[in-house]
């Protein structure tokens, strides 16, 4: 046995639920799935705080109204701990086509964003279809211009193909010689509204001015582009780097009956993008694992384990607030009887998949029974917890992924319009409901889930 | 015969299409459905014109692309009229509620709003469910406040309900001690874009700024002001009327083959709000009036009659160019045919209704055979031709109306995702088609429509 740390070891002789354990998940399935507390918690966040990018006002209205609302939900124990990162502000934001068809475009600088000068940068446009495309071009196509990366998503499943353009287009201008960068929005909408995300810049490369345009915009540019002489656009943007900041994870605990020393990890990212009022990304995270932990707390069935909510800062500029939890409880990696994560949007939740030690799998399947019924298939044992838990997952914590559907996700990302008008209270409820069923049986399960160093070995890529 | 003005007085004699006619006409139809022209026309005008607000540099570049367009297009008349009206700019325009939740709300300041003074200005909101809400209310709840008139488009069908609101709403507001309107925007999106448009101040009341915000932001007011505090909006908005302005209608003509001196008119307005690049409203309408006179032309098959497109100037802040083009024509009502502009979105017409003499109705029903194998419904004698030609309705002008879906239209219409990749083909040809096949049959119809003032007199309201 790898797992002697585990108090729960001692339970491994019962290697299923019982027929009561699966009745009362039952109950909490049908009994959670008409509850609007997760619907509430979110109009509470996006209504009373808004935007929460980290480093704004906002971050740390978010801290203290998470600490607030896990006090007025009753949670046995509510703390936070810190989290510290470089902070960015965004400031005005211009273009302007200038010729040869003068008119203006919507644009959003990404995070990290230098500033362009004082009184804007002017340059014609040379369009890639794609980072690739752009990385195979000769510099003297691209010194003096403006990088224009045309790679559109063309479903939620292109997400991992075109963000590189975002994140690490800008220094593959600039090593070219580009005076700044635009890039189509990573987005599936067909809105006017530029979506934006972190971008980074590498060392000793030249940093420039890099912002995103609609899928509107982008199409109209092109199209210019087209025609066959230059198109020279303006940029001004003012964006700064602005020293050290720290926020919070904040985390509320259902503390165990029995084993209140071993959790079950659920949450989301507290911070949004500054745009939107982060309603699907990723306050509903946030509520449907707040949710979820208050249904069994105020339902009075409380499991053998702790069931803690962790809502972490700064996801969006670099996974701040989950390199910070795992660098807190590296040591406790054990403890953790199961990680999911919420961070894909509204729900529902459409499959679930495990990361646990061979001889947990007949207690997954049990789960899988009583959330089936949800319209939720059976995944591999390959899970993603999602991006705050996936260190942790690397250092062998057992893992949940509960798939939210992304249908309206990446229309609605990092743009103005993440906001809660968009929330149906079916969706929200079935993922709270999945999340309640999870966290209960994770926590109860007569036998411990495998996190430890023998289980990391088993992680596939 | 009250038509002795009219030169096809004399054709009364045959009063329906002959069988070749017809056939013409169908295959018109047939033809003109698969033709790509008007959204070429529209791809044209929206990339290298863009927005074209009545007044603005992007107005005089709209005059200067329709002449240019007509030529190319090989128009056999190509002419513009002045239209003069007192032009308005905005300018910089923000929002951000101040207490008890801060957070921006994204605005934009109605057509013909003043400015806030240049430090901003900042009061408590008081909100009415509609302007006749407002009208009632005693003064000493509004006065020194915001007035905020939540007052929600369900439908496209509510349009005129709810547009009271936006252009009157500021002096109701001002007469009883406002200082400030916001409006829930008057639109049927779910997006947060909120919609500009036309407001006006009555004489002798004060005028106080005011802006519109999306239904997303709506709500989320909405939902503040529930909770019972106060809540305290700031607004800042340059915008500032800029003295008169004269712009051009634009008229291109097919010269008929027997009778030029009399002409079917068809036409869209050339100005747009400038959020957008007014794909739906009214470049749609431009390019399909324009495409189907083009059609006519190219295939050599000129009618009796002349086929004149107006695109008319400042339809957007007070129907200017459609008062111009009538205080123009005044005298020659009798010698239109039949008038029918295109001014609600993209397509398809979904119904044909007439404002004829009884004596041209049974033409009117040959016209509908040919036009409904595209799913057009048969109207009523009383039509309405389009916002810049009722009046000429008004004056006695044979008319028709051409039904458009509106399904979209009140979602994109007055913010910036009027944008062109909104537009279909199959949608703007079909209505392309129609319009072909209406201004075909008309020109050629072997009766005078009636147009003079016996026929004003029928006009039902």
């Amino acid at each position: 046995m790898a797992f002697a740390a585990a108090a729960s070891d001692k339970t491994t002789t019962a290697s299923v639920f019982t027929e009561k354990e699966m009745q009362t998940a039952a109950w909490i399935r049908d009994a959670a799935r008409s509850d609007n507390l997760s619907y509430k918690i979110l109009e509470s966040l996006t209504t009373e705080v808004g935007p929460r990018m980290a480093g704004s006002p906002g971050d740390a209205r978010a801290v203290a109204w998470a600490e607030a609302k896990f006090r007025e939900l009753g949670f046995d124990k509510v703390w936070k701990e810190p989290v510290s990162f470089p902070s960015w502000k965004r400031g005005h934001e211009k273009a302007e086509i200038v010729a040869p068809f003068p008119q203006p475009l919507l644009i959003t600088a990404l995070g990290n964003s230098v500033a362009t000068p004082a009184e804007g940068l002017t340059a014609d446009l040379v369009e890639f279809a794609s980072l690739k495309e752009l990385s195979l071009a000769p510099a003297d196509k691209v010194r003096g211009k403006i990088v224009f990366i045309n790679h559109k998503m063309q479903s939620s499943n292109d997400y991992g193909l075109v963000v590189p353009g975002r994140s690490a287009g800008a220094s593959e201008a600039a090593r070219k010689g580009a005076v700044a960068i635009v890039i189509r929005s990573v987005g599936t909408d067909s809105h006017r509204f530029p979506h934006t995300g972190v971008m980074r810049y590498e060392d000793g490369v030249a940093q420039i001015p890099a912002a995103a345009m609609s899928n509107s915009d982008a199409d109209m540019v092109a199209r210019m582009i087209k025609r066959g002489k230059p198109v020279s656009l303006k940029l001004d943007i003012g964006a700064a780097a602005t020293g050290s900041y720290t926020s919070y994870n904040v985390i509320g605990e259902i503390t165990g009956s029995e084993l209140p020393n071993e959790y079950v990890l659920i949450g989301g990212h507290l911070d949004s993008w500054d745009l939107g009022t982060g309603a699907i990304d990723d306050g509903a995270g946030c509520a449907i694992s707040m949710a979820a932990a208050e249904f069994i707390k105020r339902n009075g069935i409380k499991p053998k384990r702790s069931i803690r909510v962790v809502l972490f800062a700064n996801e969006e500029q670099g996974l701040f607030g989950g390199k910070a939890y795992l660098a807190a409880h590296q040591a406790q990696i054990p403890q953790i009887q199961a990680a999911a994560e919420a961070d894909l949007g509204q729900g529902p939740v459409t499959k679930m998949s495990s990361f646990v030690r061979t001889e947990a799998l007949p207690l997954v399947k049990q789960m899988h029974t009583v959330l089936a019924p949800l319209g939720i298939e059976p995944g591999d044992n390959n899970a993603f917890p999602g991006p705050d838990m996936g260190d942790l997952r690397v250092a062998g914590a057992a893992s949940f992924g509960l798939s939210l559907k992304a249908d309206d996700y990446f229309d609605l990302h990092h743009t103005p319009d993440d906001t809660f008008d968009k929330i149906e209270p079916a969706r929200i409820n079935q993922a709270a409901a999945t999340y309640a069923v999870f966290a209960w049986m994770a926590a109860q399960a007569p036998l411990h889930f495998g996190s430890g160093p023998e289980l990391a070995k088993t992680m596939k890529k």
